[in-house]
């Protein structure tokens, strides 16, 4: 629409009169209506909760809901479910699994599970004095948060330490009030944010009342977890003789594959484009598990790619060796991930992948999760570095192209035999239905 | 389970089937086939759509569609659809694109629209030699090509540059043949990487064919789009006079509130544990409006964080300045998004957001999507600036920990009444229900 009027209240409506206000700014209104309410489920309690999950809901948006078997994390079988709309990221973790189980499976290792948060602050006072009275400030700021940490420290985490950060050099007067936490197997951020308004209220009573400091000597700007968390690091790796990686579709020898294979990753680690969609394609498998446990994949990206460029070049997440006939294939990478508190509960469907997948802890479901981004990006460095990434993805994506010329069932049959032999491109495939609607008419 | 048996022919099975034998795995396998069953779709046809999306699907997993109204964009007004799981990120993008609406709206612009892909190869013959032969190898080329790219260049695109690039000061022997392209209002992976596999046959035909060369000089490594994309960029802003900055709630002044919100975009800028937060909040909106319109997320993160990185420390995307009386406020990032292809007309409700958005572009999606992430961020900055960000947030969240304590409607409403004036935490919650039952026992 053109016209620049507001609309007023519009938060304030029900569901319903949402959907017709928001139909009536399409061509077809009552098809508008009927396609939003397509996909309401069919009981209004369950559909209830989905619509609490967010504000303005007017429907579900539907993700495919996919499982991997065969997944060995440290000796133990595991089924991953991942949520993923694009075709051939399940498909080629499945490979991948499948692949390792049979050469020692994958290996896992939570190396931290630190969780930062900070208050950032403006201070023209005396900061030599501040920091000589930070250990009683310390002592006071934890006493005020004590009734948001009880229950956390019953589970075994809390505050792990508090320290004051001078900034000046980077910004005049700026300040930090840096704190780090355990938040056992949530991901803490209500949690990590609720200290953290207390303790910038803390701070900003000390600074004006202790009459140590001259009035207005504070300005607290803003209290807020990090996403970024490098001390809450997972790394995972699958290891074989070299000369077991034989059986590679489309390599001449095991030794030829560790060697392009080597190649690709210490691509990634040079340049920048490359770096970038390797690291995508392990976000590819990461994501899908992140989401199908209700977890925020926002949170996972930032703090990985940010990661990623830690040494002032963006570069690969993933490492590979082969010094002594071993292929040594590892990612190493910080994620604050959760399997309580958020939607982990209150999705129906994330809660049965975390029941599906055993009910892990945090520490668990950052190794689950890293695995299935090096298992993605092992499947797409094989094809990549073999057969190429066309055929397998164009084959995933035939049966999407042919829902866009609504083959039928017996088209589609005809045109994945085909397909087996011949390369699939939009074009090809509309070709091939024009030729077979020509043959058949009766279409 | 904890046995290492491997599961074969999973993805031969039928759907039925997978889900009986994944069932089987869980502690209580009629209840999970029913769990899993509750979230298809009533109409077959449309189900199997959502089946063929992905491998080994099994049933949806819903995410709550909502809409923006009142995004103004250079004049027009948008409703923009959002799917978020994350609580608040609708209603601060709401409360944002109000504001906004009153003073200007939002400014968009786009930069430049082009893709990169690359062919990754070693190559020990003499480079000076491929390179002075590099006009007529990129003519051989770009006509192997043309089957591909002929219908992209009726729409108005295909290939726009060529180069060889010699990264051998990286790794030895290393050189990109580093394409450009023009994908139209298509994301264009699927083009590119079509194109790319076609232009590394033909360059490894020419070096071992063209008797210039010693056979085996080349080894393709891979050929692949990049996702990193720092020439498709967008830029978005919002900009009024500091005076006009009056009426933020828990501010004293519009001279303060500018002043402290200058602050915390700066302090993004220099700090990379703020900055990476601070960037999560931008994707909160920009995700959004990528899963409404069946875009591909992880590559507009990646892109976006890497490009954040670009200068060798990883800052803020967005900046503000403060000069003259004036406060602008402005996102860069690039953008690979699109409009057509993929899920986008293949996913009912992409298409639906599509309508809705009156059938936009890639660049004007590129101009909503960055929209919706400085709108996100002005208000994360906003509240974490004055109010503290936790009020809102936990506000937002109430009902979900209601649904945790299966609240009744009643107790819904005595509860959002009771939290208006106290601060929303588990415990808080936790303790009001409590007290609300034990003077209503009937529950």
């Amino acid at each position: 629409m053109s016209e620049t009027k507001l609309i007023s209240g519009f938060s304030k409506l029900t569901k319903e009169e949402k959907i017709r206000l928001i139909a009536s700014y399409t061509d077809d209104p009552e098809s508008a209506e009927a396609s939003i309410k397509l996909f309401w489920n069919s009981n209004p309690d369950i559909q209830k909760q989905f619509d609490e999950f967010s504000e303005n809901t007017l429907t579900n948006y539907y993700f495919p809901y996919g499982v991997v078997p065969n997944v060995m994390i440290n000796g133990n079988m595991h089924i991953v479910p991942m949520v993923i709309e694009e075709s051939s990221v399940i498909a080629a973790a499945s490979k991948s699994a499948k692949y390792w189980a049979t050469r020692g499976g994958f290996h896992s290792e939570v190396i931290s599970t630190t969780k930062i948060g900070q208050v950032h602050f403006i201070f023209t006072g005396d900061f030599g004095l501040l920091k000589s009275n930070f250990q009683h400030l310390r002592l006071l700021l934890l006493a005020r948060s004590k009734q948001i940490t009880a229950n956390m420290e019953q589970r075994g985490g809390g505050v792990l330490g508090m320290e004051l950060v001078d900034k000046t050099s980077d910004l005049e007067h700026y300040y930090q009030l840096k704190v780090s936490f355990d938040t056992r197997d949530s991901m803490g951020a209500n949690f990590i944010n609720s200290c953290l308004e207390e303790y910038a209220a803390g701070l900003r009573d000390y600074v004006n009342d202790s009459g140590l400091f001259a009035p207005g000597s504070i300005q607290i700007i803003m209290s807020i977890l990090s996403n970024y968390t490098p001390d809450c690091l997972v790394k995972t790796w699958v290891e074989c003789d070299i000369r077991e990686l034989d059986d590679i579709e489309g390599s001449n020898s095991a030794e030829e594959f560790a060697w392009k294979f080597e190649k690709a990753v210490n691509i990634a680690n040079i340049d920048v484009f490359r770096a970038t969609t390797h690291n995508k394609g392990i976000f590819n498998g990461i994501d899908s598990v992140a989401l199908a446990t209700g977890n925020d994949f926002r949170a996972i990206e930032a703090c990985g790619h940010a990661w990623a460029a830690r040494d002032g070049n963006y570069r690969s997440l993933s490492e590979v060796s082969t010094d002594n006939g071993r292929f040594r294939f590892s990612l190493t990478l910080p994620m604050a991930i959760g399997t309580v508190g958020g939607l982990t509960s209150l999705h129906p469907m994330a809660k049965f992948s975390l029941n599906l997948l055993q009910n892990p802890g945090a520490p668990e479901l950052m190794q689950i999760a890293s695995t299935m981004g090096l298992a993605n990006n092992f499947s797409a460095l094989k094809s990549l570095t073999t057969k190429g990434i066309q055929v397998g993805h164009m084959k995933m994506h035939l049966l999407n192209i042919l829902n866009v010329y609504k083959a039928t069932e017996e088209e589609k049959v005809k045109a994945i035999e085909y397909f087996k032999s011949h390369k699939v491109s939009h074009n090809e495939v509309a070709a091939f239905m024009h030729s077979v609607r020509l043959t058949n008419p009766k279409h």
